[in-house]
């Protein structure tokens, strides 16, 4: 739980607008690269320098700032101040512990999303905060980790092809949000995978570790649910034309994340239903158990009482038993026992119990 | 479960747009039957070659273009350039994944829906992705099968008796909508009997299958309510004059399926319902028969226990014991044992334990 | 169940407006009886042939047209025509498995509700479907039993007391729709008994037949909510103006309709409220039995299980066991077991077992 | 339950605006009596004659008009009469089971809700329903039992202190509402005795009367909820200026009543909450009260079975049993025994059974 | 629950607007501080005497009137009279059991919130009564407490730096709803750190008491959603433009104080969850544990029953029993026993009970 809980305690008190990075450290320097770009000029670099970040304010082309790593505070506001971003954007950038949402800053739209990626070595989901802005002619966008699921879109930009480089900033916000979201299917299948697994375990062994398990799974859905839940409202008020940024062409294809959003959250709504499901068989299987054990016992119980009290009876010391002179009394004892037994294994049999 | 989430994660990072068939292949070439009509003409013709399209796209009848398989991208790809669909429109038809929506692309309202089919053999529910374009004067439609259930449709056409003949492309959307939503019930009586089987089984023998069967049925509850819920808002934005292609008298058919649809939903609702109700009364019969197996157990305890001690008593070898002696010494314990039964019977019969 | 859910896949596939008959056939003739009335006069006639009911169709008084029985295809379709219904109104009259609704075709207002009554000898509830329709100045009202709830109304027409006389067509839709809402305040009396009932039998003697009718109950209140929702809403939007037929002192009358709809609706969710509890009673009363039962079992097996072996060790056969000898040997060994009895029930006692 | 369920079904069928006395009678006359005043002048009478109510019907100052016991039909119906009301207010004053509602009958403004009381000596909460309608400057309020919760308000009339003597007659209809109200939280206190007890019980000892009251208190709950639910949308909508008869000042103050009602369900919400969190608990001690029980049984079975199997097997008579001719045979037997107990008491006590 | 429901029957029956303190007496006296600033001057005092109150009324400088300490009613009323405080203002700052809510009184805005700490030494929450008043360049904020969360907010004038002082009465509102939700954070890890302590104990060792504790932990997750819920309302309004003396830069930063609250009602939300997930656990591990207790019971019973009825079979006293003179009868009745053991270990652990 403590990855899902990030420590915010430290800001309390704080002035509105302080800048403090809440989140883990992720090591590592932050990483600046612009793309300028429209359909024929491709222009790439890494910012060595804040103090140049002037120059390209201006320029027309489609001007994308790529930002990797959040916790160093002073380049952040540095960068913050150079691009004139409202002090509770920059806020919100630094502070990982948001949830999704959309705000509209006058120039610019600020939106705030969550990348989710699967650790396989821990075997669980990660999170990580993506912050975008989104201004007339210009997207910055921020990520906390370097290695990013941006990769392939500076890559289709580098290489020209398809729509990208023809259209506005607006369809590379679109691009942005399209591939988070297509990352977010590939985690579903990782937890349907996981959901099918537990459900075969939980037919053939319904053991206390199983439901540790589910109530895990249980656990990942309500995280998932939170920060996709928001996801859905944000991409929605973008599409509705929230902002003056977004171009008619750009609508059909917000829609688009809008749908896979919602196929999202209905996965997750229908692996929560399943889990529940799951829960009520690992219940009736404990039940089932004890009924198997009380069952053996109450045979066992059932066939040996009445054979010891036997035995007992012939046990007695009286001095007047006829029983106990009989030529054939011991075999009789042993045939009337051998019918008890009889007798309550055909009873056990039409009660189904055998 | 691995029929209902399907693999979209090989699309993930690719550009959007880009066509990618996602679902089962069917395993059968892509047949395009192209039907124009109007209340005197009807012509009708398979598709030979994709050039020839262009031909018919002017045509002041109706025509209804009916494609069946969609996993050979290529035939597809070209069938969209010809008619001129929107890329995402044809992403949607190749990816058979879909939620059911409507989405309103101008020119084109382009609708996606689900087709029910029972495998009997199987004794599952099958899916298959239907998406119709509706424009001025004509239908597009795809489904993933060959087998349609469109035949009636189109068998009606040819007949020319109805009112089908006489109206627009509105009312063959409406026709193909109302057939599908038809073949709902369908599935729906299907369930609504293994309910009822379930029900009964539950009621003679309540064994751990049944508790299986019930969760079965009760997933299958879920992705039905996936598939209809969205439905009804299609149907609904269709009607309440989402576009212009719908003409008035049409309405009146579409408020029609609306209300099957809300039908199929408050039934699935229904047997929801009916199937918690199932649960409790499988986990209470579980609970009920370990009480059985309880009072067997104490019953038969409570009875030979104390025989067994009497026995054991006179089973002490004191010397001084002066019962042993006796002459009734042996009956008179056998008259105390059988007292003792007799008095632990008739208490067990006020307990209503027997 | 059977009776709940109706056939309905006898109609897929054909066309819309197709009139099939879907409901249990009841068996007798349709009759017709039509009612012209206004303030002062006053004309009751069976309809012998359907040819003259063009007669009346323009005449300027309130015409009530009395329908019961639907199964007869061929008269009922002959009516339709002959008073100019829509097809989509024929085909949902003689489907007898329709959701609660209201449907405004212009000139006409059709409403579709259930009347509920409840059947003595087999102890459920019945519905049948009622379907009214309603246009400038005549009421078209078809039932599917003989013995209708609309009786009294008649009798109140032809005596000519009170307002209903006065009043237009709508007025006449009102108290329909009033008498029918009325009689569900019967059915739900008839519940509340059986509810109170089965609440008296769970605390004296809870079995498995009492769960067994707490979902029967709940089952009827689910089918009972079916009817009644979506009725709500129907009588709402007749109220707040969905046709030009309504007259403004209609609204009041119809407001109170609402309200008791409310009413019948809120009383249901209290007896599925109840009918919860009593589940969580039965369940723990499951409970606390079999704590009962284990209770008798301990007891028994706590108290005779030492005394047993006490027996055991003086019935050994070794040859120095020096308390055999002793005189006093026996009582004394009585004296002992004594103790442990009295000890042992007195820490049951002191546990609250006893 | 037959409390809260009233007979209605006797006024099936009956013509709308029928008088009929639904509900208990109180055995008392029905007394009325009218008060009029302004700031300076206050006059106070009972109604001896219905003949006289035209007098002041038209008089400038507030009139309000208080009846006590609504079972006398006649004497109701004249009132009824000489006071203009509308016939469904008139049949809704006498029907005691309706739900809070608010009705805008042109002139007049109908209120329906539920005084409640809490009655010591049957320790259950009483309802009581009190009409309010409100004219341009007059007030009526009729309530089922004599001594009213409004005597206070008629005290503070006659004394003249306050703001009640200057405002109009909409201030009279909030006083009347804030004292109903405020009584709720007096029932609530009760209530929230009641819970705090039953907790404090169920701690110490959770027996099955507690479940009992359990679910008494959570029916209680749904029934204040089903009174003080529609009361907020009651007190809202006159709030938010349903009727031209509430001034602008006023409004303040029905917004201060809104917020009681608001709070009083925020506090059933919790009681409800509490009760379930108390249903869990006493099932799950339950649970562990089955544990305890089942655990004394194991420990002396365990301690016992093997002890008497010893003891067995030196009781049995073989003829060549070596043990039994030794001289320290008997005294080992019981060493071992010693050693059998012990060595169990360690096994439990590691398994914290002891 | 004594703390959560507090005493409002005392103020049955009184005239609205008449002042009673209900809430517990802090024991203090009340205190009230008065700061004026602009963003040049900065001026504090201690408010003396209240008739001095008349003097900075008129002020053009923001004024900031901090009261603490509400149960002194006459010092209350004094102020409220000399500021113009409405009645039911003055009547809803000494109740201190009010909901979060927001009002407009024309002139003056009003804001009711709850302040919470975390009490260390009792280990529960606490809650104070927060009602703010925004008036044009005014604020009055009230407290129940001395020792203020709002000191580092008078601080922070103290010393001039920020935006603080720059900014109107709305960005001090702003400031104070800031503060006190950011205290939320704080009180929320504290109670994940307990539901992650109580999860470790669960699986540790699931004893009642943990029971207990997550029954409690439910019952503050249900007082924090009461005090927290309509906040999210209150925040939104105030965005909204509810007042006009909120400007528009001071929206922006109250959308930052509206996320803040959605997320706390999140991880409310999440908490709850989780506290139902361990529930679950908490009864399937009683279940299994009793599983546990009936296996041990079993297997004892399984083994020595046969065994002790062998023992009493060679225990009786029959004339003729062959075996009892058999050379290797004991051993062989040794050996007989030794392998219904073993055979009774090994199906034991066919079934993995061992």
């Amino acid at each position: 739980m403590a990855k899902f809980i990030k420590k915010r305690s430290k800001k309390a008190g704080l002035p509105p607008g302080t800048l403090v990075h809440i989140g883990e450290e992720q090591g590592e320097r932050t990483r600046i690269r612009v793309l300028e770009y429209d359909e024929v000029n491709f222009h790439e670099r890494g910012l060595e320098s804040l103090e140049e970040c002037f120059l390209f304010k201006k320029e027309p082309t489609v001007t994308w700032v790529n930002v990797e790593g959040v916790h160093e505070v002073a380049v952040l506001e540095k960068l913050g101040n150079c691009f004139g971003l409202h002090p509770l954007v920059m806020e919100d950038i630094l502070n990982t512990d948001q949830r999704p949402k959309i705000e509209n800053y006058g120039e610019d739209l600020f939106i705030v999303l969550k990348i989710l990626s699967y650790d396989e070595s821990k075997g669980e989901i990660g999170a990580e905060q993506a912050s975008l802005v989104l201004r007339a002619n210009a997207v910055l966008s921020f990520t906390e980790k370097e290695k990013s699921v941006f990769t392939p879109i500076q890559d289709r930009l580098r290489n020209g092809k398809g729509r990208l480089r023809k259209m506005g900033a607006d369809y590379l916000v679109y691009t942005l949000l399209d591939i988070i979201v297509d990352h977010y299917f590939a985690i579903l299948e990782k937890l349907g995978e996981k959901v099918e697994e537990l459900e075969e375990i939980l037919l053939a062994n319904p053991s206390a570790a199983v439901l540790q398990q589910i109530q895990t799974l249980k656990k990942e859905m309500i995280f998932l649910r939170r920060w996709v839940w928001p996801l859905r409202e944000v991409i929605n008020s973008l599409e509705k034309g929230e902002s003056s940024w977004i171009r008619e062409g750009t609508r059909f294809y917000l829609r688009d994340v809008y749908d896979h959003t919602v196929q999202v959250m209905d996965t997750i709504e229908i692996f929560r239903d399943m889990l529940s499901g799951m829960l009520d068989i690992y219940l009736s299987s404990l039940n089932n158990r004890m009924n198997g054990v009380m069952k053996v016992l109450t045979i066992i119980a059932t066939i040996f009482m009445p054979l010891t009290f036997l035995a007992g009876v012939y046990g007695m010391n009286f001095k007047h038993m006829p029983e106990l002179e009989w030529r054939w009394g011991y075999p009789v004892v042993w045939i009337i026992m051998a019918s008890v037994v009889v007798f309550m294994l055909i009873s056990f049999r039409r009660k189904k119990w055998l």
